[in-house]
């Protein structure tokens, strides 16, 4: 392991001695630059989400939570701070579950009699022991989802398909699809890793491709509509990606392209692995024709950005279609649970998947989280 | 139709002072500047062809044709001319038979005595008139299309999705899928023509958003992968999409990204016709497994390309992955058969799709080219 490069430093609190800022990794600039974003409030911290400087599902639960803390800290209004945060991005799940838990530990401190110091200190910690778990929560997916590849393809070498970024930049740990790929990598087993390039805003090629070659892995780039020669030649053997929100009956909100290459799997017959932490799941989501999907700027899709820019979607970029040109730019789709194999949570997996299966095993979360 | 914006001047033979030389409309700078480009010579016309100056599988035919017509012209050696017009591109197979067509006729009347002059002659008119048969062939497709959708889909306006760029930018004509689409638009019974971009060169976003928009069309423009949420939404009434090469038995080798759209399809239950002349069929390729797949330069991928800097693929366009990242970028892929609702030619539809019914057609397409 002396060959691994160091963690990448993506999202860390700091105690400055004009006071607390919240320090991001500006994932809209990478890779051509490694340029940290300093949030000094919310509302910074909101435009860092909206702009997708910082993204990724867990990864955004635990900016949420820290974004709680910061504008406790800050002596901001609490509860005005969260409201914020809670409505920058609509589909994303962990961001609410991480702005709520934070905010509700920080409450209850005030109820108990707490200062406000005391109650932003209460706040920070438990922000803290998110991203924590969200690190363990990592390395325990990629256990579950490298055991289910051995079990799905025994005795094989793998060439997996991934498709936006699920790695370190989504997450306090290692990520979640893409963990289990750098697992299968350290085990020597990995024979290619597919990356989609991921339009509109090609988390692929920016962001998934640059942690592959920082981690040393076989990978190769393609268009996100190459994958479907790959299917067809024999060359994907499962497909590995991430979730933004899993609705109770087990259907699956994820990057926009994630439903084409599901049923493409299921035409070709190849396993289509979601891998994602148990706060993903949203109860009170009854089935996936609820779940509400953003629908994003024209411009993501009329001009591409240069990440050094700095701006994504915002404007400003190369134009590549007519001017005015009318545009259907939804950020996320829904994969139905028939067309998922299964989905790997660090409380094990589900497979088949069913909302029965998926109760249980929230279940089971909470109960760790309780105790 | 006294709306109807004036035709765009694609490809035209002129007659200058110095010479004879063939003029395109440069493509690649298209939507951002109307640009034409002036080909003198053979080369230069390869060139053309090689950066997507001038694409698309019927006008890359006619362009051939013109191509031998001009070196003739000139008093090139013809036979080297047609070997590196043929040799241009390898999936499109009308490129091969335009530039043999023009040739034969050429080395016809070479045979019987013509003089140079007098050959170059028959070359421009051969030529001329594969231009004029590709233009009717357009019209006769777009109404065997219509009839077809209302066969398919009686008393119904269309949502239909197509792919890459099969308009009047490929075609002496309007095109072949596009084609279609315009014919519905000016019946009144257009809903709605969802644009893929297509990646990796955009021709979706660049090309056919600025014939749809110059059509007065209602369109919306969508990254690739954005089409399965359409189709899981019921939104997509058809796929129309053209041909590079139909192999013998109606495999049909087309843009990158068309396979998954056929495969989408046929899980939602929506007729996937493929548009294209018969001068696409290619007898000799059996089957779909035997048609060469030109695989392109990574930096078509990694790179994105302004179309005012005018080189397209070829580098120095605005970096979007790691450098050195490696990518695997076909061009095409190929759709089997069973995967395909109908074939519309010029000669009338195929469908189901059989190697049977594609000799028929062929033949019937020979007979008329003969008498």
């Amino acid at each position: 392991m002396g060959e691994e490069p160091p963690a990448l430093s993506v999202l860390r609190w700091d105690e400055l001695p004009e006071g607390p800022v919240l320090v991001l990794l500006d994932q809209t600039r990478l890779p051509a630059e490694e340029v940290e974003l300093v949030c000094t409030d919310v509302p910074a911290l909101v435009r860092a989400i909206r702009t997708l400087a910082v993204r990724g599902a867990p990864l955004l639960g635990i900016a949420g939570g820290y974004g709680v803390a910061l504008a406790a800290a800050r002596g901001y209004d609490v509860a005005e701070a969260a409201g914020l945060l809670e409505r920058a991005r609509p589909t994303a799940v962990n961001l609410g579950y991480g702005v709520r838990r934070v905010a509700t530990a920080y409450w209850a401190a005030a109820r108990k009699g707490a200062e406000a110091a005391e109650a932003a200190a209460v706040a920070l910690a438990e922000a803290q022991e998110l991203h924590r778990e969200d690190a363990r929560a990592s390395a325990r997916m990629a256990e579950h989802g490298t055991a289910l590849l051995e079990e799905l393809l025994p005795g094989r070498g793998y060439q997996l398909l991934t498709h936006c970024n699920t790695g370190a930049l989504v997450s306090g740990g290692e990520g979640t699809a893409f963990a289990v790929a750098l697992r299968v990598h350290r085990q020597g087993r990995l024979r290619r890793l597919w990356v989609d390039e991921t339009r509109p805003l090609l988390q692929g090629a920016r962001l998934t491709a640059y942690e592959a070659a920082r981690g040393g892995m076989a990978y190769s780039l393609l268009t996100d509509s190459a994958a479907g020669s790959l299917f067809a030649a024999g060359d994907v053997d499962a497909v590995l990606i991430g979730a933004d929100r899993i609705a109770a009956d087990g259907s699956v909100a994820n990057k926009v392209g994630s439903y084409p290459l599901a049923v493409l799997a299921k035409y070709h017959h190849v396993p289509f692995i979601v891998v994602a932490p148990t706060t993903t799941v949203d109860m009170e989501t009854a089935e996936g024709t609820s779940i509400v999907v953003e629908q994003r700027s024209g411009q993501e899709v009329t001009e591409v950005t240069s990440p050094r820019s700095g701006s994504t979607g915002g404007g400003g970029g190369m134009v590549v279609a007519p001017l005015g040109a009318p545009v259907y730019n939804p950020a996320f789709d829904v994969t139905p649970p028939e067309l998922i194999t299964a989905i790997v949570t660090e409380e094990g997996v589900i497979s088949p998947v069913t909302g029965v299966g998926l109760a249980e095993l929230c279940a089971r979360s909470s109960q760790v989280t309780i105790s």
